[in-house]
C-alpha cells in the first residue's frame, strides 16, 4: 500500500469517486468570445475552475479554495453557439488537498460533432468557515484505472510542492 | 399508434432521449442570490431555459428558441454556496416544435443533503440562420417510460395552444 | 364580499395597485441574446421575475421572495437593439402570498413600433429578515377592473396550490 | 421664436415628450455594491445613461450614442435591497444633437421610503447603421415648463461646446 | 501658503501623487458594445468610476465612496476589440474629500494608433466600515505641475459645493 | 546568437517589451468572491488570461488567441475589497507565437500592504479576421534580463510542446 494511503485509514468517512464527480455544460454566448466569436481562453478558465470546485466541495462537504491548477492548453478554438461540456472528479487527496481532473468537450450541435479540448489538474484546499484548513475527507479510488490515476496524482502533487531546483 | 408519431415516420433520422440529454451544474455565488442570502427565482428561471435550450439545440442539430414554458414553483429557497443541478431531456416532438423537461435539484454540500426542487417543461422551436422555423428531426421514446412522456407531452402541447375558452 | 376579502379587513392598513406598480425599461443588448441577435427567453424570465419582485417588495414593505410563475409564453422574437418595457403590478393578495401580474412590451424603436408581448402571473411571499414567512399587507382593488382582477386571482392561486388530482 | 427652434421648422415629423419618456427600475443587487452594501457610483452611472440612451432611441427613431453627460452628485449612498427608479425624457434637440434629462429617485421599501438622488443632463448624438450622424426628429416642447426646459438647454448646450476660455 | 493646505499641516502622515496612481487597462468586449460595435457610455463611466475609486481607496486606506462625478465628453466612438486605458491620480483633498483625475486613452490595436479621448475630475469621501466619513490622509503636491493641479482642484472644489445661485 | 532570433531577422520591424507591457488594476467586489469572501481563482484566472491577451495583441497588432498558460499557484487568499495588481509583458516569440509573462499583486488597501502573489506565462498565437494563424512580429529583448528572459521561455516552449514521452 502506498504512503499516500496511509493519512486516511484512521478516518470513519471516506468517499468514491462517483459520489461527487461532476458535470458541467455551458452554451459559449456572444459575451464569452471574442471579437471572431472565439471563446476567450479566460472564459474557459473560469468555467474549469468551477467545475473543480464543485466537485471538491461536494467530496470534502466543506468550503474549497483553488490552490494550483496545472498547464492548460487550447487544442482548438471554441465558437459562440457551441455547447461546452466539463466533466470533474477526484483523483487524489492528501492530508488538506484534494486534486481534481476537468475535462473539456466542446461540441458544435449544428454539426452533431463533439471533441476532447483538453484534461487539466487543479487542487484545492478545504477550509472551514473561517477560512482555516481543515483535514479533507480521504478519497478512496475503487477501479483499477481509479487506481493508477491516484498515484499519478500523488507523484504530480510532489512535483507541484517541490522546491524548483529539484524538479525534473 | 398515435397520431403524433406520424409526421415523422417518413424521415430518414431520428433521435433517442439519450442522445440530447443534458446535466448541468451551477455554484450558487454572491451576485445570484437577494439580500438574504436566497437565489433569484429569475436566476434559476435562466438557467431552467439555457438548460432546455441546450438540450433542444443538441437533439435538432440546429438553432432552437424557447417559445413556451409551463409554469415554475419554487417549493424551498436555494442558498448561496449550494449547488444546483439542472437535469433536461427531449420528452416529446412536433412538427415544428420541441418540448424538453427541465428537472432541478439543489445540493447543501456542507451537509451532503440534495433535494428535488422542481420539474418544468419547456417548449422550443427550431430556426435556421435566418431565424424562420424548420422541421425538428423527431424524437423517438424507447422505453415505456418515455413513451407515456411522449404522449403526456402530446396533451400538454395540445393544451397549450388551445384557444383558452377550450382550456379544460 | 368575498372570503378572499376576510383575512385582512381586520387590518389597519391596506395598499392600492398604484402604490406598489412598476415600469421596468430594458435595451436589449448584444449580451442578452443568441447567435442570431434574439433575446434569450432566460434573460426574459430574469427580467419578468425583477418586475414582479420589484413590485411585491413595493406593496409589502419586506423581503419578497418568488414562489410561483404562471406559464409565459414568448410569441414572437424580440431583436438585439429593441427596447422591452415591463409593467407589474399586484392583482391579489393572500394571508401570506402576493400575486402580481406582469405585462411585456417589445418596441423596435428604428420602426416606432410597438408590441405586446405577453401576460404572466406571479406569485410572491413575503419574508422577515431570517427569511421567515410574515402576513402580506392587504391590497384593495378600486376599480370594477381590479375586482374583477383580484377575484380571478384567488381562483388562480385555488388552482396553483390544488393537488395536481383536482386540476380542472 | 429662438433661433435653437428654427432648424426643424421644416421638417414634416416632430415629437413630443411624452413620446420618448422612459421610467426604468433596478433592484439594487449585491453584485452592485461595494463592500459596505453602497450602491457603486460607476453602477448608477450606467443606468443613468441607458435611460438617456433608451429614450433619445425612441425620440430619434434610430441608434444614439451617448457625447457627454454633466456632472453628476451622489447625494447620499444608496443601499442594496433597495429600488432605484430613473426617469429619462428629452429637452432639447438640435441639429444632430438630442438632450435628454435623466432623474434618479432611490426607495427604500421596507421603510416605504422614496427620496429624490438627482437630476442631469446628457447629450446624445443619432446615427445610422454605419455610424455616421444624421440630423435629430425635431422635439417639440408643449408646456411652458416644457418650454422653458428647452431654452435652458439650448443654454447649456452652447456652453458645453464653448471653447474653455469663453465658459462663464 | 494657501488655506487648502492648512488642514492638513497637523497631521503626522500623508501621501504624494506616485503613491497611489493606478493604471486600469480594458480590452472592449463584445457585452461593452452597441449594436454598431461601439463602446456604451454608461460602461467606460463604469470604469472612469472605478479607477477613481481604486486610486481614492489606496489613498485614504479606508473605504471611497463616490460623491461627485464633473462633466463627461466622450470625443469618439471606441470599437470593440479595442483596449482602454485609464490613467487615475490624487489632484486634490480637502477635510473628508479626494479628487482624482482620470484619463482616458483608446488603442486601435491592430494600427498601433492610441489616442486621447477626455480628462474627468471625481470626488470621493472616505468612510469607516459602518460608512461615516472619515478624515482624508492629506496629499502632497510635489511637482509644480502637481501644486498647480492642487490649487486649480480647490478651485473645482469650491464651484461644485457653491449653491448654484452663486456659480459662475 | 541563439536560433530562435534567426525567423525574424529578415523582418522589418520588431518591438521592444516596453512597447506593449500592460498593467490591469481590478477592485475586487462582493461578486468576484466566494461565501467567506475570497477572490475565486477562476476569477483571476480570467484576468490573467485577459492581461495576457491585451499584451500580445499590442505587441502582434493582430487578434491574440491564448493556445497555452502554465501552471498558475494561489499562494494566498485574497479578500473582497482588495486591490489586484497584473502586470504583463512579452517574453519570447517564435514563428507564429508570443510568449507573456504576468504577474499579480494583491493590495490590501486598508493596512497599506501589497504582496506579489505569482507570475504565470502563457502562449497565444496570432489571428487575422478569418481566424487564419499569421507570423508574428518578432520581440526584440534589450537588457540583459530580458535576453536571459527570452532564452528562458525558448525552453519553456520546447518543453510545452515535445511530446509527453520526451518531457523531463
Amino acid at each position: 500500500m502506498p504512503t499516500s494511503f496511509r493519512h486516511w485509514t484512521n478516518m470513519n468517512k471516506s468517499k468514491t469517486r462517483h459520489e461527487s464527480e461532476c458535470t458541467m455544460t455551458e452554451m459559449v454566448l456572444p459575451n464569452d468570445a471574442n471579437i471572431i466569436g472565439n471563446l476567450l481562453g479566460g472564459r474557459l478558465l473560469h468555467w474549469i475552475d468551477l467545475a473543480g470546485v464543485t466537485c471538491a466541495t461536494r467530496h470534502a462537504e466543506s468550503l474549497a479554495a483553488t490552490v494550483m491548477i496545472d498547464a492548460v492548453s487550447f487544442k482548438r478554438p471554441i465558437q459562440v453557439g457551441n455547447i461546452v461540456v466539463l466533466k470533474s472528479y477526484v483523483t487524489w487527496t492528501g492530508k488538506t488537498s484534494i486534486e481534481t481532473a476537468i475535462e473539456v468537450y466542446a461540441e458544435n450541435p449544428y454539426k452533431g460533432e463533439r471533441s476532447f479540448i483538453q484534461k487539466t489538474y487543479a487542487v484545492f484546499v478545504t477550509l472551514d468557515e473561517r477560512g482555516q484548513k481543515i483535514p479533507v475527507l480521504p478519497y478512496v479510488p475503487v477501479t483499477a484505472e481509479e487506481q493508477a490515476e491516484f498515484m499519478a496524482g500523488e507523484q504530480r502533487q510532489a512535483r507541484r510542492i517541490a522546491p524548483l531546483s529539484l524538479r525534473a
